[in-house]
C-alpha cells in the first residue's frame, strides 16, 4: 500500500487516478478480509467515490461505532444492532467525503468499543490480539489494505491497537475532531483518532480533516523530551522497557534534550479513578441497551455496566475533581518539558483472549491531551512495541512533530 | 392538569393509579393536539406504561430532537427525517422510563432546533409565537396536557418558550443531564432542560432524573440576589422592565437581600461571539444534511450553516477563549451575589413569524450555568413575562431554591 503522501503525489503528478488508488485498496481489502476480519462491511462497487480534494485517492476505513448512511453500523453487536442503518453520516464521515476521501468500509470494533475481544486478526502476530477496541482500523492499516483508518479511544482504544499492530496513530486533543454521530460510551472521554502507516500521513490527514495547520516546527529536535515509565500505570514487560530506553537514546543521539521525569502524584490519583468516570458515563450512555437487551451484552461490558449503575453522582464528581487536579498538574509538568515519551502499552500484544490493557493510555484520554503512537521497535520475538508521544492540550502539531522526529530516530536503529 | 407533586401524592395515597393519571393526559393531549400542534407524535394506547417508580403516573412529552425507539424522531424536518425511527432511546428517555415516567409523545421542535418557526400554537396567546425551539414542550405544559416535558437549549430554546408560554422551566448546568441520543447541533452548547407547571415540580423531576439531591436550603430568602437588565443583551420592552422591577421589589419585601449589579465586560464580549461558536459547531454537526439535503433546509438554518462554513478554526478558538474569560468573570460576579435575576426574554412573545430572541439566554448557555424561568408576571395585555434566575455552575439546587422563593413572592403580587 502506498502512503497517503505518495498517493497524493502520484495523483497530483497525473500518474495515478483517485479511482485507481481506491480500487486497488478495495480489491485487496476484499481479498484479505475473510482471513483478517478487519472490516465489518465493505463497499460493493468503486464507482461512486469522489475524484477531487485533498484526500482524493485515499481509501478510508471507519470504525463501526461511527454512523454511516451508506453502510450498516453494528457497533460490534450484531445481536442488538444487526443490519442497523443510520439515517445520516457522522460529522467525520461527511468531512472525509467532502475532502475527497473514499470511505470504502466499516472496520471491526469490539462490542460497544469495550473490552470484550473482536475476531479481528493481528496481521503482524496472528496468534496475538490486535488490541481493542479499534481492532479493525489498526489491522486494516497494518495489513496494508488501506492508508487511513478512523478509530475511537475512550480508554486506550486507538494507541493500544496501533502499538500491538505496529502502525502510527494519533488520539488528538479532546474535541479536535467532532464526535457527532459517533456512538457515545462516555461523553467526557470518547475521542476520535486516526491510523496510518507513518506519522507524516497522520499529520497530512489530521490537517485536512480538522482544517487546522499541522505544519511541523522547523527544528523538532530542539524540543525537551521528558521520558517516564509512568510508575502508577503498573508493570511493563522487559522488552518494552528496553524499547523505551532505545527510543530515549535515539532521541538524545539525534541531538534532542532528553530528561527523565517523574509524573505528578495527581496523575496516579486520576488514573485510579478513571474507571469510575468511564463506568458512570457508560451506564448512562447504554441505559437503553441495558434495559432492553441485557442478555445480549458480552460479559466484560455487562460487568462494567453493573458496576457503573452503582457509581453515585457524588463518587463521580469526586473522580472528576481528581481529573481536574491532574489537568492542572499536567500544566506544571509541561512547563519543564515540551513532550512526554512513554510506552503505548505495558508490553507487546498479549493473547487473543484479551484486547490488552489501557494502563498507559486512559489517563491521557482523561486529560484530553494529544497522544501519538510511533511504531518501529520490536520485542525479541518480533512483536511490535509502540512508543507513545504526549503533548499538552491543543498542541497536536507539537505532538506530531515530535513523533515524526522520533520516528526518524527509530529508523536509524533498525 | 395536576402537578407532578400532586399526582405523586395521590398515587402514594392510593386515590389515583399511574395508569389513570397517564390516560387522562393522553386523552386530553389527543383531543387538543389538532389545534395546538404541540405533539409531533402521540402514543396509540396507554397499556404499556410503567406502574411504579418516582415518576409513575407522570406523562412526559419529549422534544422531537431526542431519539426514541417507540416513536418517530423527525427533528422538525419531515422533509429529511419523515418517519425516521432511531434504534435506541436517548439516555434521558431510558432514564425517565426506568423511573416510572410515561413518555406519551414527542413534542414539536423547530427544524433542527434552530430559529425557523414551527406551527405550534401558544396556548396563552394564540396569535403570538410559543417561542422556540422547544415550542411543543412549552405549549403542551402551558395547555395543561402534561405535567412534565423535556426540551433542549443551545441558545435560548428552553427558557425563552417557557417565558412566552408562562410555564416554569430549567436549563440545568451543562452536562448535568446527559445528551446521549439527542441530535447534536452544537456540542459545547446543547443542553437538555425540563418544563413543568411550577418550580417545585422541576426540582422533583430533576432530582429523580439526575439522581442528585435538589433539596432546597432551609432559608432561600437569605440568598443575595443580584438584579441586572443585562445591558449588553440590548433593548427590553417597557412591560418586561417593569416586571423585573416588580420581581426585585417582591424579593426585597420578602426579606431577601437585593443588589443591583453590573455584569462584567467579559459577558458582553462572550455574548457577541457566541453565534460564531454556535455556527461553527452547527456546520460540523449538520454537514451531512448540508451535503445531502441542502434544498430541504429552512431559510434561517441554511443561512446559519452558510455562515458556519465560513468560520475558521482560529476564529472559533478566539470565541472559545472569550467564553473562558466570561466563565472566569462569572466566578468573580458570583462571589458578591449568590443568584442573578434578570429577564428570560427581551419582552413578551412576539408574532408568529419569529420564535423570538435568545439575547437573554445565549450567554448563560455558553457559560453552562443553571437557569430557571419563573412564570407568573404578565404584560399589560396579559402576555406572560418570565423572570430568569441564574446560579453558578453546578449550583442547580441553589437556582431551584431561589426560583421557588421568587415564585412564592410573585404569587403575593397577583
Amino acid at each position: 500500500m502506498l502512503s497517503i503522501l505518495e498517493i497524493r503525489r502520484q495523483v497530483e503528478a497525473g500518474v495515478l487516478t483517485p479511482r485507481e488508488a481506491v480500487a486497488k485498496a478495495l480489491v485487496s481489502s476484499r481479498a484479505r478480509n475473510p482471513d483478517l476480519k478487519a472490516f465489518a462491511a465493505l463497499a460493493d462497487d468503486d464507482g461512486a467515490f469522489p475524484e477531487a480534494g485533498p484526500l482524493a485517492g485515499v481509501a478510508v476505513g471507519v470504525k463501526d461505532v461511527v454512523d454511516t448512511a451508506d453502510f450498516p453500523t453494528e457497533l460490534g453487536s450484531p445481536a442488538i444492532y444487526g443490519g442497523w442503518r443510520p439515517k445520516a453520516d457522522a460529522a467525520i464521515v461527511s468531512r472525509i467525503k467532502r475532502l475527497g476521501g473514499a470511505v470504502i468500509g466499516k472496520t471491526v470494533t469490539t462490542p460497544f468499543a469495550y473490552l470484550d475481544p473482536a475476531e479481528t486478526v493481528n496481521p503482524r502476530m496472528p496468534n496475538r490480539t490486535p488490541g481493542g477496541s479499534s481492532a479493525g482500523s489498526a489491522a486494516a492499516v497494518a495489513a496494508g489494505l488501506i492508508p487511513l483508518a478512523v478509530g475511537t479511544q475512550t480508554g486506550g482504544s486507538v494507541i493500544r491497537p496501533a502499538s500491538y499492530c505496529g502502525v502510527a496513530a494519533i488520539k488528538p486533543s479532546f474535541r479536535l475532531l467532532p464526535t457527532v454521530g459517533v456512538k457515545v460510551t462516555a461523553w467526557t472521554l470518547d475521542t476520535l483518532g486516526l491510523f496510518a502507516g507513518g506519522v507524516a500521513d497522520l499529520a497530512y490527514a489530521l490537517q485536512a480533516i480538522s482544517g487546522r495547520s499541522m505544519e511541523a516546527p522547523s527544528d523538532p529536535g530542539a524540543l525537551r523530551f521528558g521520558v517516564t515509565t509512568m510508575p502508577h500505570a503498573g508493570e511493563r514487560s522487559p522488552d518494552s522497557e528496553a524499547a523505551l530506553e532505545s527510543a530515549a537514546k535515539a532521541l538524545a543521539e539525534g541531538g534532542a534534550k532528553v530528561i527523565r521525569v517523574d509524573v505528578p502524584d495527581a496523575f496516579g490519583e486520576a488514573d485510579r479513578l478513571q474507571p469510575r468516570i468511564y463506568e458512570f458515563e457508560l451506564f448512562a450512555s447504554l441505559e437503553w441497551e441495558w434495559s432492553a437487551h441485557r442478555a445480549e451484552l458480552p460479559p466484560r461490558l455487562a460487568e462494567a455496566l453493573q458496576s457503573g449503575e452503582g457509581v453515585s453522582p457524588d463518587a463521580y464528581d469526586e473522580a472528576r475533581a481528581a481529573a481536574r487536579r491532574a489537568r492542572l498538574a499536567s500544566k506544571d509538568l509541561f512547563s519543564s518539558v515540551d513532550i512526554l515519551i512513554t510506552l503505548s502499552a505495558p508490553g507487546p500484544a498479549p493473547g487473543r483472549e484479551t484486547t490488552g490493557e489501557a494502563r498507559f493510555n486512559r489517563l491521557f484520554t482523561l486529560l484530553g491531551v494529544p497522544c501519538v503512537n510511533v511504531p518501529g521497535l520490536r520485542a525479541s520475538d518480533g512483536a511490535p512495541i509502540g512508543i507513545q508521544v504526549v503533548a499538552p492540550f491543543a498542541r497536536d502539531t507539537r505532538a506530531l512533530a515530535a513523533a515524526q522526529f522520533l520516528e526518524q530516530r527509530i529508523a536509524t536503529l533498525l
